[in-house]
Order: C-alpha cells, then sequence, then structure tokens
C-alpha cells in the first residue's frame, strides 16, 4: 500500500501486540453489592505495526478477560489494523471457557447479562480501539475521522457522585484520596461542589441502590435544592421493586432527568416504564401539571448487547440506552448502536465502569460523532487518580475537549505502565478479580451480596 | 494536517466540487408503471482536494436531485472530505422546494415514500461516496477499509431480468441492444439464460407487475425448470391486493427466495406477512412439508427511510430490507441500516435503480463490509451499455471482485463524461426527468399510470 503523497509505502500489518494487566487505584465507593477494592484490575493493549507505529487500547482486567485477550493477540500477527470489521470473526474462533460466564456472577450483575459473546466483545473493543489509534497515527487523522467525523467540538460529562467512605478500612494497603466521606445528603451535596469546582461539571448522577430509599431520594432533593435548575439522575443498579422503583420516581419526577436501573430486566423495568406513563397521563387528565410524559428509564444492565435490544425496544422499557463501548465491541459498535436508538426514537449516553484515559479518549472520540446525544456522558475518570498517560485528560466546564491530533491523541507512560504492572504480578490473586462483596466484607464479615430486589 | 510516514502535509479540504448532469441509455424494460425511456438521468460527482484529488460520486439525476445538489455543493467548499458525519448537517440547511416532494409521484412511487430529507439524502450519498473516494485516494486506502474493512473479497448479484421490447418504439431517438424481447415464460428464461452466460448469475429476480399475476407466476415456474435450486425472487413493485399477493405466494412458496413488494406500503404488506405465517403454520399443523415460515417478503417500498423502519418492523412486516445507498444517504448509513437490521432479525441485501459503474463499485464496497449478507444483491448495471469510467466492472461467476485500489478503485473516461453531459445539454427537458408512464405513451396514449392495486 503506497499513499498517494507519501514515496514510503505504509504496512499497516501488525507485527506484535502487548497485553499489560494493571492495578489502579480506586476510592472506597460503595454501591449496592458492597465497595470498590483499594484497587481494580485494567487490562492495557498495544498493537504495533510493522511500520512501528503503536495503537492503544483499555479494557475490563479481570482474569476472564485477560484469559480471553490473550489467544485473540496471538491471531492478530499479520492481521491489518484498517480491518476492524474482521476483529469480530476472530473473535467468534476464540473459545470461552463456560465456567467463566456460567454459575459465575460477574461484580454482583453490575456489569449486566453475562455469556460469551459479551466477554468476547469487550476484549474485541480495547483491540479496536487500538487498532483505531494505531492506524489515526499512521495516517495522521484523529480517531474521529476513521469513524466518519466528529460533529461536535467537545463531549459533555456528568459528575459522578458516590456514597463513599472517608477511607478503604484500616490495615487495608490503599492510597489516600481527598474527597473525604459522602454518607448522607450534606456529604453527596459537598461531594457535587468539589465536582463542580475542579471539573465544571453542570449534570450530576448519583450511585444508588446504597442506603433505603427514602434516604436517596433526601440526597437527591438536597442536590436539586444546591444546583437548582441542573439535570440529576439517580443508579440504584437494580436494587428496587416496581412499586418501590414507582415510588422513587413519583417523588423525584420533578428533578430527576432520568432514572438509571430502577429495577432489574426488562420486563421489571417495562413495568416501572407503563406505570410511570399511565401516572403522567392521569396527572395531565387531572390538569395538575402533567406535562411531562413520566420520568425517562435509563440502562445499562437490561440493554448491554444487541441480542437484548429488540424486547426492550418492543416493550417500549427504557427511553436512554447507556452505551459502554467495552461491552458493546468498541466504537463503531456503539456509533450503530445510537444509530439503533435514533430509529427508534430512544435516547442514547454513555456508561462509565472505573477506567482510565485511553478509554476515556475513545469514549470522546466516538461521542463526537454521533449526531443526538443529548445527555451528558458518565466517567469515573476523576476517581482514578492514577494513569498510564503521559498527560491525563481535562475536564475544562465538565467537557473533554475532542482531540484532533492522531490517532486517540494520548501518549503511554511506560514507566506509570510497568509500576501498576508490578503492583498487578505483586497480587496474591485477590485483586485480579474485582468483588465488591469482598470488599465490603473486611468491615463487615457478616455482608453477602444483597438479593434482588433489596428495597 | 501531516502524515506520519510523508515529509509532505496533506491538504484534504475541498477546494472544487463538479456537478455533472448525464443522460445514459436505457433498454425497453417494463414495469408496473410504465417502461424505461431510451434515455435516464443520472448526475456524477466529483470533489477535489486541495491536493488535487479527485472523488467520484453518483446520484440520481432528475431536476429536483440537481436542484439540490447545487446549493450543497456551493456550501462544501473548505468542507474536510475526513467529516461525512457532517455532510447532514449541511443538507438539513438546503431548503426543499416542497412542490418537488408533495404533489408529485416519484417515477410513479417506484422508489417508495417522497419526503424533503429522503430527497436531501439523496443527494448526500453521492457527496459522501465522492469524499470517501477522495479520502481513500489521498490516504491510498480502499473505500472498505474506510468503512472498518471488508469482510468479504467478492460480492454476489443476481441477475435482474425484465418483461422488456425488443426496442424502443419506432421513431424514437434511442440506442439499440441486443438482449431481444421477454415477453412471455420463455422469453423470460431466455434473458435469464444470456444473463448467466455473460456474467455466472445464479439467482434471478423477475421485475413483474407488468402482465396479470398468473403470467408472471409461469414465468417463474419456467425459470424454476430451468434453473433448479437457484434463488428466485418476484417484485411486482407493490402491484397486488392483499389476497392476490397471498395467492401469489402461496403459489410459489416452494421456489421463492423471497417475495419483493408484492402489496403498497406496510399495513398492506403487514397483512400479507401474517397471512403466510398463518397458511405455513397450518400447513405444518397437517403435517403437510409446512416446515417452511412461509415466503419471506422483501422491500425497497415500504422501508426506504429509518423513519420507516419502527413501524414495519414491530409490525413484522418485512423480512428482508433491500438498501439503497442513495436513498438511505450513503454508505456509512447503509451499514447502520444492516445493524438495524441484524439487531431486529430482519435480512439485509440491495436495491438497485438503473446506475452506472460508480455506484456500482460504491455498492460493492459497502456491501464487502455488512457481516451478514444472505442475499445476492441486486444491479441494474448489465443493462447499462454506457459508463462514465475508462473500464467496465465485471460480474465474474456472478460476483463483483471488491477492489483493494485506493477510493473506489475506478477512474473517470472524461471523454465519456462530456458525450452523456452533451446528450443531456441538447435534451429539450422531455427526458431529464425520469417517466416511465410518458415513455409509456408513446407506445400507447390512453396509458395512464394504473391505480394499485392493479390486481
Amino acid at each position: 500500500m503506497t499513499s498517494a503523497w507519501g514515496s514510503r509505502p505504509v504496512n499497516l500489518a501488525i507485527t506484535d501486540v502487548r497485553l499489560t494487566p494493571i492495578l489502579v487505584a480506586d476510592p472506597p465507593l460503595l454501591n449496592t453489592q458492597g465497595v470498590h477494592q483499594p484497587y481494580t484490575p485494567r487490562l492495557i493493549v498495544e498493537v504495533v505495526t510493522a511500520d512501528g507505529v503503536t495503537g492503544l487500547g483499555e479494557t475490563y482486567g479481570d482474569t476472564k478477560y485477560l484469559e480471553l485477550a490473550r489467544p485473540f493477540a496471538a491471531e492478530l500477527i499479520g492481521h491489518q489494523v484498517t480491518n476492524v470489521n474482521a476483529l469480530f470473526a476472530i473473535a467468534d474462533e476464540v473459545a470461552v471457557d463456560q465456567s467463566r460466564v456460567s454459575g459465575q456472577v460477574d461484580v454482583g450483575g453490575l456489569r449486566g447479562v453475562q455469556t460469551a459473546d459479551k466477554l468476547r466483545l469487550s476484549v474485541v473493543s480495547a483491540f479496536e480501539v487500538a487498532c483505531l489509534d494505531a492506524l489515526g497515527k499512521a495516517l495522521g487523522l484523529p480517531v474521529h475521522a476513521l469513524l466518519g467525523g466528529k460533529v461536535r467540538d467537545a463531549v459533555e460529562y456528568s459528575a459522578y457522585l458516590f456514597y463513599k467512605w472517608a477511607g478503604h478500612p484500616e490495615g487495608v494497603p490503599a492510597e489516600k484520596d481527598d474527597w473525604g466521606a459522602a454518607l448522607d445528603p450534606a456529604g453527596v451535596v459537598e461531594q457535587a461542589r468539589k465536582f463542580k469546582e475542579r471539573y465544571g461539571f453542570t449534570s450530576f448522577k448519583l450511585k444508588g441502590g446504597v442506603f433505603p430509599p427514602d434516604e436517596e431520594i433526601a440526597a437527591v432533593r438536597a442536590l436539586a435544592e444546591a444546583f437548582p435548575g441542573h439535570p440529576l439522575r439517580l443508579d440504584p443498579n437494580g436494587a428496587w421493586s416496581v412499586a418501590t422503583s414507582l415510588k422513587v420516581a413519583k417523588e423525584l419526577a420533578d428533578v430527576l432527568e432520568y432514572l438509571e436501573d430502577p429495577a432489574l430486566g426488562t420486563p421489571a423495568m417495562a413495568e416501572v416504564a407503563a406505570g410511570l406513563k399511565g401516572a403522567a397521563r392521569s396527572a395531565s387528565d387531572k390538569g395538575g401539571g402533567g406535562r411531562r410524559a413520566g420520568v425517562p428509564l435509563a440502562t445499562n444492565m437490561c440493554v448491554t448487547t444487541f441480542a437484548e435490544i429488540r424486547e426492550a425496544f418492543t416493550k417500549d422499557a427504557v427511553q436512554v440506552v447507556l452505551s459502554d463501548h467495552h461491552y458493546w465491541g468498541g466504537l463503531r459498535n456503539t456509533q450503530q448502536l445510537a444509530a439503533i436508538c435514533r430509529t427508534f426514537g430512544v435516547g442514547v449516553s454513555m456508561h462509565s465502569n472505573t477506567h482510565l484515559g485511553i478509554s476515556l479518549a475513545a469514549m470522546t472520540q466516538v461521542a463526537s460523532t454521533v449526531p443526538d446525544l443529548h445527555h451528558a456522558c458518565d466517567s469515573h475518570y476523576p476517581w482514578q487518580s492514577e494513569d498510564v498517560l503521559t498527560e491525563r485528560l481535562v475536564f475544562d466546564g465538565g467537557k473533554v475537549t475532542v482531540s484532533d491530533a492522531p490517532g486517540l491523541g494520548v501518549e503511554l507512560d511506560r514507566d506509570r505502565l510497568a509500576l501498576l504492572h508490578r503492583r498487578w504480578l505483586d497480587d496474591d490473586g485477590t485483586l485480579r478479580d474485582r468483588d465488591d462483596a469482598a470488599a465490603m466484607r473486611v468491615a463487615d464479615p457478616q455482608w453477602r451480596t444483597p438479593s434482588v430486589p433489596r428495597w
């Protein structure tokens, strides 16, 4: 392959793939399953072309992902970084250890349904991003140009608020953070203030499902009072019954931008959605301020794969899908998901789990190409004090500027990477697979993953 | 922008756009609305970058498309060819003369619903393809690589059989063709034989809606006998009632790969689909060879825009969508349509109207990237003796090899283009807007566009 303007032929074949599992510091953030461990696993992927261009990708780092990434990486030698569509067929050939899928929970179900295909897609996504990064660098084009081009110059993110301890349990090796505790409405508002001061965020999402619903309603009310007119969201990770979901939605109807995964699974979400629609209609009939169509429901738990879309959309169970490019198989698949949502009148935005700057850069690149992104995206990035980049990405006014530099526009800090990999190597295995319930048991030995609905 | 391997910076800004309306020869092919005119309008689009790279696109050439293409082209100067996603926003700003949309038929409805958005998308598609061609040429990459990469090396097409006169009416200026007449089962089989000999096609589609259904059933039966086991399709362009559609589908159930647009509009198609499903179920209950789920219905008339998908898929009205990248707004939108179909368990393939080699190259590039393309695509190309390329594309064994040359892999023949444009300039206006009914009136002055359902 020869470029039209360069005399030197370009060789875009992959000659080397490097997989580096790492452990990154994570604050004691609470959710319905337990609490984040002090360190969480991520996998850093590098693909190197024959011309020596290196592309970066990042995905979940738990053992089961790593087990798939290794044979997948071996298949990639000789593959062209231009051909990301072919990655799916290669992935199909990589066997998934069924014991990793059936009979095991994936962080208590926080990542939605667990299937062999979804595991494969979560691995493919890191390689797709790495291929696009390498291709962009080789061609001198930003990743968004390889995705058809950006339609906005900055992508808006929301503050991701968590109930949180001041620190990890005593005696547990951990990094310190300066966010303090947040265990009641005042603490949550204080955390939100810090988020706003430090990063300029104007929408706020509270991870709920931690305390009884009335306490979380009070926290959202406190946020609404402290930040009038700012979009607010609450996400209990499916911890509530249909009745509780309806109760909370109705009580917070005037302040919620959307309610995320109040109940678990499409049938329950459909029931909640129908109940909210009926209530809105009845309020409207009575002439009582019922102009809203009811609080929209968002999800990152009942629609996390293409196979789940049909039922959920047909039943009108969700009004906003929160895409996670890791689950969905990469940036091009994220664009396709957005097209499906647009076609069916469903909103789209982005979910986030613990991630580093490579994934934030990838999220920002693809989000810049999605025409109707009407909700600020989620990102855990502010909670991650550690990264593997030479320069951290910056939130300015709650937004990340879309980089026009070649590829993702980020550079790997090999010393940092080596340090975090060393931490992974030194671990005795207890931190290599994220387990929020195990972390909670350090503080509360009686803790068991709660059965759902919890309230 | 500087490439990573070349020392010379690349300038991908559009500095010039050329629009060349042409008239190309078309044989006297019959359809339910009338007959093809001896010449049909097409619009050839060229975008030129600051570096002098020219990209090619092609779309419908009727006046209403041309009227939109001109202001659109003016907006493109300075636009980067990398940013095809932004073309839609530019198109939204171009005003559509409403008299072109409402109160007018678009070739008797053969191109499906007519809306301002669809007109715009049909124009955007030519510019999107031209931008991708230019970008591919500038980077030394085939268009499929800009679409994520091919998943097959050749794309299969079907023979597109037509009822046909031996020649256009006497006294009408026209090019001659050597296909002969096809007005009965024997003539259709003879035409199919020629298609197979010349191009190696193994699937056959008959454009129907021309003769009473029994005659067309006989023609399909004759094809089934002459070419046992080969996929067959029949497309009456919505000319039939629901009852007639069901009758034909049942009579041809054992030989049809699919039935295309038997009845007009989603409600009628849904009724046909439900009837066929019911019949298949009842045959199965009786143990009578009813293993099939009924003849699948394909469409290029009731689902021709994203806005039409939801109703059609929810009602299970169609089992295969035939995409036309001109209507749908280009190659990236075609990929998105394919993703939507895949997600909802609906098949996808490609529609064709009269087109030249630029569009065949574009169809082949995008088709090579669609993972589950399980039906041979349609193409009128064999009927077009004239083209604007230096070398015609070749069907070998019914397939077009996917070009790995930069861009679309085709080159413009400027002398041919000038000649066909001269024909357009010399036309008094009667051929600049395709009108199959008008062409039929030359032979039959009493002819009026038939009302639907015709049978």
